[in-house]
């Protein structure tokens, strides 16, 4: 991804392996400062997971890779480490899935940092396939709407819902993104919005609530991305995804999920098996550390939704683009 | 409403007449500290209803008559003054309602702080009356959701969403209350959350975007307020509104819209008549004056959306509840 690092614009990415270091984007400090923070103990960098220095299920993926190549490198006991990493967090697929690649590899004699590396490029190549199909969807002047940020911070580079529309503003298309902001934490407004700014596309960040305003006075495409799809098409993702999915089929906008096969949970049949992780109140009430709320009210955090699959136009994967009832065809 | 002034719980007003001035909760400082703000002058009265000092359309309807009694008591041109007050704000109807209603009263000679008291009054007393009626729809046990404030804030005293909610619990009835955060301005977390706690009334403040996920889990009936309300029963609300009315009707939960007949504006056809005033961005992007949005990036902040009639079980008013189709049986 493009990113202005001081004076010079660079091409980076939200997490890699240099210089025996695990290195990221701390993205809680965007869009304000680019901060690079750099981690050689694993479980530093599941603290890193934890407390979403970095986010986004495919970075998280990818994030995880390198935490296991810090703990081979390290001699660690292996099977410790991997149950310690797949606890930072509950909902994403990509996080087991990681960690598991990464135990294969690893009982194969793979050198740790070619194997995580290896992990994190399949993720970007992934991305890149999502992007060359989902561009297709994508016309001159047409007006886009997405959710959270499923960008290049979010899967280490390129992005999955971002991903179409850095393919389609390469080709020279010109379209619009609206950016829901995302509360509590305002991935949308923080992430999104920069990532769309450093590359140059026309946006402009919206209150979730205005989501079904902007779709009324006409959206042409939803792009969101998903940490996890059950084997029926039920998609977790970032809470606010599914209000839109219901506007979206009210309006008879088309609505797309983009995220890679391994986003794709075969083991959990519904979307009524998935876990949602709830998380602290402070989030919600809380802003800088100065509450916000009136004392004495609660607040509630579910970190995701789950959106039934019917609510989905097709799932934009590196294989392809999905409808729900053809899921079967990248089950492995 | 009950407020705990200082040490003491006082029972209050949002805005009231006393010794030749205006006085009105700063509703901008709540829910951190209650301060009452004291105006002689029509035209502060009318940058209070600009600035949001107070807000919702029923207590913008009686701070207008009040500033109206002001511009009669210190003998300025009533006709200026009338053009000045309904500039103020550009969707709530009963600003144009509450100010019509003084020029007739004071062109039949009336005193104008009576007139201006009893306006305020007759506001109170249809809340109360929306208060019983709504209260029926409650049962023991249910949970309930709302949006933005629709309280005692907004309407003098007793509120409209939140009149049944009053009445309910005051005849104890056990339930629980939803309130989403309204961003930008935050009022249901900062206004409904606060009068809810005032009373005693169980709820918890969710983002705006988790309304569909809590509405998956069970919702039993949504009840919000209105600014505006066509002649065929589409109406304006705060922004966010909308969503919640297309994800109701998308579980089959009862949408209710708690409103004074003065809401209905029968010289509106439709919604689409409805001219919808957009804020500026830096409510969005600004908290406490810093910039939370990254620099070059622009928001978009429509205060209000236009949901439509066919998505509202009923209109709860001081006159019983309407079905949208029964709207004509209190047309004026």
């Amino acid at each position: 991804m493009k990113a202005a690092v001081g004076n010079e614009v660079r091409d980076i990415k939200a997490v890699w392996f240099e210089d025996g270091k695990v290195v990221m984007i701390d993205q809680r400090r965007l869009p304000h400062e680019l901060v690079l923070t750099r981690f050689d103990d694993y479980m530093d960098v599941r603290e890193a997971i934890r407390n979403m220095t970095t986010r986004g299920a495919p970075s998280i993926g990818a994030t995880a890779a390198y935490a296991m190549c810090l703990a081979a490198l390290k001699g660690c006991d292996l099977e410790k480490a991997a149950a310690d990493v797949q606890s930072a967090r509950p909902t994403a697929n990509d996080l087991f899935y990681a960690v598991r690649y990464m135990l294969d590899k690893l009982s194969g004699g793979a050198d740790p940092v070619a194997a995580a590396d290896g992990y994190a490029r399949l993720t970007i190549e992934k991305c890149e396939a999502i992007g060359r199909y989902g561009a297709e969807l994508i016309e001159d002047g047409m007006r886009l709407m997405t959710h959270c940020n499923a960008g290049a911070l979010a899967t280490v580079d390129v992005g999955t819902a971002l991903a179409p529309m850095r393919f389609a503003h390469a080709q020279g298309k010109r379209f619009f993104v609206y950016a829901s902001e995302t509360r509590p934490r305002l991935q949308g407004m923080q992430l999104t919005a920069w990532e769309l700014g450093q590359e140059g596309i026309d946006h402009a960040i919206i209150p979730d609530g205005a989501s079904a305003y902007y779709m009324s006075k006409g959206v042409d495409m939803i792009i969101v991305g998903a940490d996890r799809i059950a084997r029926n098409g039920d998609f977790a993702n970032k809470i606010g995804t599914m209000d839109k999915a219901i506007a979206a089929k009210h309006f008879g906008i088309p609505f797309y999920v983009a995220a890679p096969v391994s986003t794709f949970d075969f083991a959990t049949a519904t979307g009524a098996d998935i876990v949602i992780e709830q998380r602290p109140e402070e989030e919600v009430t809380e802003v800088a550390g100065i509450r916000i709320a009136p004392r004495g009210s609660k607040a509630l955090n579910p970190s995701f939704d789950v959106t039934p699959a019917g609510l989905v136009t097709g799932f934009i994967t590196e294989k392809g683009i999905l409808k729900p009832e053809e899921i079967g065809r990248v089950m492995g």
